[in-house]
């Protein structure tokens, strides 16, 4: 069986708001091959990630990444590592080349799982499935008054963990991200576990890092995650010496949502101290690449968490490279997802009464895109390069 | 003053070939504010950096480059610095961000350079700079015959130090590369320094690495380039480990060229005990990223080399930031770049009879892009978006 399409879709609302909610559009991928067909996701800016796809080549090491994908033989999960590996090396000077594939990467296990009948995580290796414990993932209210209420429906609605982020958060004073952080612990109660995420803001500034440590360690975060950029792995590694210095309570550092391949999540992890490691599959290159830093995660004794804030298919091709590692039990689970990630797929992945999200034990991913309901949101795409049209959306 | 206009124009040969050479097309940027123009190269893949300029925005840290320049006051370096800032927090899910924004900020010193009628270095805080030894940078022959004739060639033309690189290098057997370097040896004689560069070849396999180095020190290289690509810090530690027990002759290791920002390029230096830091401007987010790197690899011992195999513009840009550097002594200089390389700019940056080139004393970069012979090499782009056209080639 070989790989005889590859097509992106772009889809948006109406209108995007300049706010940090990253389900207001999408890129789906959906790949055939014989009589199969497999979906995917690229967490990834839409338009870039499709000119990666078609681009013309510029050199031997920067060809479009349908060059390494289409016509190859897909029989096995040896067939999509090879495939990962041709995209690296083939397109190693195209930057957006890691987003790009990751949707791909995550379509082929989807095609690959159905052909098998088998669920992707049973083609990883796991022989079960465990259910982890969903955290209600939320941005910050703008003011602590809208986070107080924000946590108590949270808490409402039977979430055994919350995680606010982003929103006000680090752009003002100490005493108003103190403020925050409080109204989040009273609304969620005592027992819930409460995240916090404060979505890089902080660059590589480990001194307004450190100043929070004091309210997040009174209110008993389990995490405080992305301080800082990716990259500054200098800056973590120094923030989480300061914080496992404190004898009241341990603020764990989290982190990794931003890495486009598994060096730089094993970079946070041998280098930067974090003790939870974030993976985005439609990101890192997708879920051949998050079972990488999964395994190493485990061998190095630090706990790999999901990291989705849009569909249930992405949440789907999040939670398989985890799935059957038991103690990495809590699960991040998108609670504000746009109108377009609610009406992305015929199934859902549902909290259950104990708080727990279950993958699907269908073959694949086992979520199908509604396409009917999606067709509403389809952005037209066309490009032409010398006047041929390299790219126009493909019928969904 | 503000930045009025950014404009990119994708050139390209007619036929791409499917070798290593990146000089076979380009991405021209061009800022215009007050009454000034300023010019600029990304190394990147031109249509998905286009598309990374104008995309519509998905969410709040997922906006186009342009967003975060245009209209932007321009009246110093901090500004300058201000906008690669911005452009790195608007733009952080956007993967391609950092190969767009390169060529932008390089053209913003050049506009600044032109403005305040100083060289480029000048307003990089040095008094003055220093001549560099060019080594002809060159990808190796098919046989280790070709190799040899290559080298005599170099040896001819009056250069003191020469790089072969890519090509057959590291894909066939350990014998087959020890004829290509002893061959490139015997060619440029025993006096030049030779370098070798190997590509990011053996991913990230020690071993076989490992297993080229007695090749290496026998012929005295003067360093192994990218044995593994830029993310293997572990594996370039333990080559540099490895390499530095050698008793006979250190062969010394150097990389960064992959680097698309500062922090990619202080992991190598100090996680991947590299000796040389090779930073290319049109990818590390221009000239204020890689002055950034060129000060922080002088702390820390590394020096600090351009990675430039394309054109005149992109050289003067490349030997900006450590042209007032003493010890920072030889540079890449590109010596078979293509027709479009070599049309590219009214002057040229010439290697004199000493094998040394000489950053340009006039304002801004020095180079003026010879936009009447560029427009044969003008590749005419269009982007609608929602039957919206976002995006054609603009007048050159």
């Amino acid at each position: 069986m070989h790989i005889e399409s590859v097509d992106f879709f772009y889809l948006s609302l109406p209108v995007i708001q300049d706010i940090g909610d990253g389900s207001q559009d999408a890129l789906l991928v959906r790949v055939r091959a014989g009589s199969y067909e497999g979906w995917g996701e690229c967490e990834a800016a839409p338009l870039p990630s499709i000119a990666a796809l078609v681009c013309p080549m510029s050199h031997s090491a920067c060809k479009p990444v349908a060059a390494s994908v289409l016509g190859q033989p897909l029989d096995d999960r040896a067939d999509i590592a090879r495939i990962s590996q041709l995209v690296r090396r083939n397109s190693l000077d195209l930057l957006q080349a890691d987003h790009t594939l990751s949707g791909i990467d995550i379509a082929l296990w989807d095609l690959l799982g159905k052909r098998l009948q088998e669920p992707v995580y049973r083609l990883l290796g796991y022989d079960k499935a465990y259910p982890k414990t969903a955290y209600a993932s939320v941005l910050f209210g703008n003011t602590a008054q809208e986070t107080l209420e924000k946590a108590r429906r949270i808490r409402a609605s039977g979430f055994c963990a919350a995680k606010f982020g982003w929103g006000p958060y680090g752009l003002g004073s100490v005493a108003a991200d103190e403020a925050q952080v409080r109204a989040a612990r009273e609304g969620v109660g005592p027992d819930l576990t409460l995240l916090i995420d404060a979505g890089t803001v902080w660059g590589e500034d480990v001194g307004a890092a450190a100043e929070r440590l004091p309210a997040l360690a009174e209110c008993r975060a389990g995490w405080l995650e992305e301080p800082f950029v990716s990259g500054a792995l200098h800056a973590y590694a120094t923030l989480a010496e300061i914080a496992n210095e404190r004898t009241d309570f341990r603020v764990r550092l989290a982190g990794g949502e931003g890495a486009h391949n598994p060096y730089m999540a094993r970079h946070l992890i041998v280098h930067g101290g974090i003790s939870f490691v974030q993976i985005d599959t439609g990101r890192v290159g997708g879920i051949t690449n998050a079972d990488e830093v999964a395994h190493f995660a485990r061998w190095r004794g630090v706990t790999y968490v999901n990291h989705t804030f849009t569909t249930p298919l992405a949440l789907s091709a999040s939670l398989q490279p985890f799935a059957g590692i038991e103690d990495a039990a809590i699960c991040e689970y998108p609670v504000e997802a746009s109108a377009l990630a609610h009406d992305f797929t015929l199934e859902s992945l549902p909290v259950d009464a104990a708080g727990e999200v279950r993958v699907p034990e269908r073959p694949g991913l086992g979520m199908t895109p509604d396409v009917d309901a999606l067709r509403q949101y389809l952005v037209p795409v066309e490009i032409r390069v010398k006047g041929e049209l390299l790219y126009r959306t493909p019928e969904l």
